[in-house]
């Protein structure tokens, strides 16, 4: 049902996502699907964060600034370049208007997405690439959070050049004087 | 009209806000709205944005850090404590799918809103207080942009700490090191 469900949801978008559509597709009756998931916004996200689970995990070299940047560029790439981004962006976007699919986004969606990057970070807190007094949270949100904005927008490209400046810029910091001085090397 | 559309907006949300309460509101017929408004979401974006325009000014001290830091301080405060937090959130989230409605976000909200930081990030640049290499759309996504994400996802407080963090981690880096060793004093 879930395989089914991120079908739709893939090629339809939310728009198009219906119990109806999940039920034909997967051949479960909608009394079964309700029985499991109580709205259509709640079988979305879960069938949308199981299909990208496998895709976004963290690689661990030991070296944080390579791994989260690995993991940056792959998630600029399924932002752009499948229906990902897309589906994402309106998840999120019909969370601003519907609490309970706001909750269930956090829930099922940020939060065990959220914990690998801050797993990762913190790992290398005590590994002491990361300063012991910085908020991980917070560069959380300068990371993936930054990416997420992007998709939100439309703005600027989602790209790995971006991707390679956030971790710059974040690691490094922007003032002159402060680890590099000059841009990266293009690491592709 | 404008500001009869933000009174509206403030109070009711988009999903209270529609022509015929502004006009209401107003005194001005649909007609000369619609005159003016091809759609809802183009007047509440309108007159949202003509709302904070004067409270979103950027100070200029000289010192871009401070600068930065007071305005994202009145940022945070404001999409936190009024109404506009809610708003903004319920536009973009209705861009998610809504292509005229997208693209009317970035030319009325994002675009003015955005060239007030990064024109103060440029001046600070040619001030040699940022270096040159740096690109400074991705230092707005990772500082306006991570509060907007914040904003969506209501994952963790939008709170002055959380704008000082942004900023200390962007100009000065996370990395042993680089920057700051400690914490900023509390900057209130």
């Amino acid at each position: 049902m879930l395989a089914a469900a991120d079908e739709l949801l893939q090629r339809e978008g939310m728009a198009g996502f219906t119990m109806e559509g999940v039920a034909a597709l997967s051949g479960a009756s909608k009394v079964t699907l309700y029985k499991w998931w109580a709205t259509k916004g709640v079988l979305a996200l879960e069938a949308y964060s199981a299909s990208v689970n496998h895709i976004l995990s963290m690689p661990d070299t030991g070296d944080i600034e390579a791994d989260v940047l690995a993991h940056l560029k792959t998630f600029v790439g399924l932002l752009r370049d499948t229906a990902a981004g897309k589906v994402t962006a309106e998840l999120l976007g019909a969370a601003q208007t519907d609490p309970e699919m706001a909750a269930a986004f956090r829930r099922i969606y940020l939060e065990p997405r959220r914990s690998i990057g801050i797993r990762a970070l913190r790992a290398a807190q005590e590994r002491r690439q990361i300063r012991v007094d910085i908020d991980l949270e917070v560069v959380s949100d300068q990371l993936w959070g930054a990416c997420m904005y992007r998709l939100l927008t439309g703005w600027q490209p989602l790209d790995d050049a971006f991707a390679g400046r956030l971790v710059t810029n974040v690691m490094c910091g922007i003032k002159p004087g402060n680890g590099r001085t000059l841009p990266p090397a293009p690491e592709r």
